[in-house]
């Protein structure tokens, strides 16, 4: 396996309630053609199905090995960065960058020897704002203004001939600046903490705003190291045993 | 109309013999979504067809204004510049490119007000040679070596991106070097050459070897400027008299 191989085999591409078999196995053909092979399925509509087979062409062998899993948090188990995709640029996340942006990001963890993954949502829908609040940021492809509604396969044609592209480009990558956290784990520490917000009364289940979404924000961009959210949940962990105390 | 509109509007993406009707409308809603809108289909199996449309999805107007071609030629008539694609790179032909290395001189034609095309073989055969001959290069999508089968559409989906991910670069594009000659001159060149050849024994029509393809790609190298193919055709013209003067 080369060294090319080697680093985009290390990223995910995670596919959303895909309504359409077929769109499953154009991706695969459009992974396998990058040299991306690792497909997740978040409750596919249909799969395996014959249509599936029949686009894919030769990379059945990518659907063979797919992972079908009941939840963006299942899927994204084990990694460590997670980008959304959306062919709207959604200002009011406000951490949207191009594909060319997020190659590097997506490549440093894959040479640092851990996964990364790209969430590709619904055809018709996209992915749920939750589900953009599970991800570190958002990729958008620079479309045309008039039409901008990439076809499913077709983004993960962009996307993994990007990664490839730079991967090709042979760049030295960079030292990851942290040792990133699980997002399993940072997914449990949200829980926690969104519970003791809950419990000392800062926030309002009935009427939760935007808090949490505002907190996820404000880790995504910086990114949590393992050492991290060890000692934040510690913390937590500290916090609701002196609550327990206290109402004691 | 923005510039970058203006640039990708001067390419053309001519499919040569599509054979999945499915196919060209995917590939007229991948070139929307980049902002290509000039297709030219050469010989399609079926066209127009209600597959197309259905797989054009919101880019049907790019179906509609397709011009259908009976030859190569006709479709590239009114071009300066055309780079064949192809999975494969034909080491034999030697001219081959990165999408991200034909982008600027396809883009440098755009700037200049000048058309450039695209050109996409069957899904199962690709282009003929005598079609890559037509071709001033080639275009490969850098893909694995495990599988390097891309969709037709996809295929059109990564060139397209390429060429508006730079051309949104807003690099300045330079000044073209040579005023390029219509690529309809440079075939009639070709043709009136090697007539030439043949009437002169030079060229041996019932044995031709490889005579033309090496003085295309001679040209093809350096490309023909427009008072280049005037000068060309003129000698010709005074050596068919001068011929004939002597046969009489």
């Amino acid at each position: 396996m080369s060294s090319v191989d080697r680093l985009l085999s290390a990223i995910r591409v995670v596919l959303v309630r895909p309504s359409h078999p077929g769109n499953i196995g154009a991706a695969a053909r459009a992974m396998k053609t990058m040299g991306l092979g690792r497909l997740y399925l978040v409750n596919p509509a249909r799969f395996p199905d014959p249509q599936a087979d029949a686009m894919a062409s030769g990379a059945t062998d990518v659907l063979a090995s797919a992972r079908v899993c009941g939840s963006l948090a299942e899927a994204l188990s084990g990694a460590v960065l997670a980008f959304g995709t959306s062919t709207r640029r959604r200002e009011l996340l406000a951490r949207w960058r191009t594909p060319e942006q997020a190659a590097p990001e997506l490549l440093t963890e894959a040479g640092a020897g851990r996964e990364a993954a790209l969430v590709f949502g619904n055809e018709t829908y996209g992915l749920s704002n939750a589900e953009l609040e599970s991800c570190q940021a958002l990729v958008t492809v620079p479309a045309s203004a008039d039409y901008s509604s990439l076809n499913l396969a077709a983004a993960v044609q962009v996307l993994g001939y990007e990664l490839r592209r730079q991967a090709l480009a042979g760049a030295a990558w960079p030292q990851p600046q942290i040792e990133a956290a699980d997002l399993a784990e940072v997914e449990r520490f949200y829980r926690d903490l969104e519970e003791r917000l809950a419990a000392v009364g800062f926030l309002d289940p009935a009427s939760p705003k935007r808090l949490m979404p505002k907190l996820r924000r404000l880790f995504a961009r910086t990114r949590l190291a393992r050492e991290e959210i060890n000692i934040l949940r510690g913390i937590l962990g500290a916090a609701t045993a002196r609550g327990r105390d206290k109402i004691d």
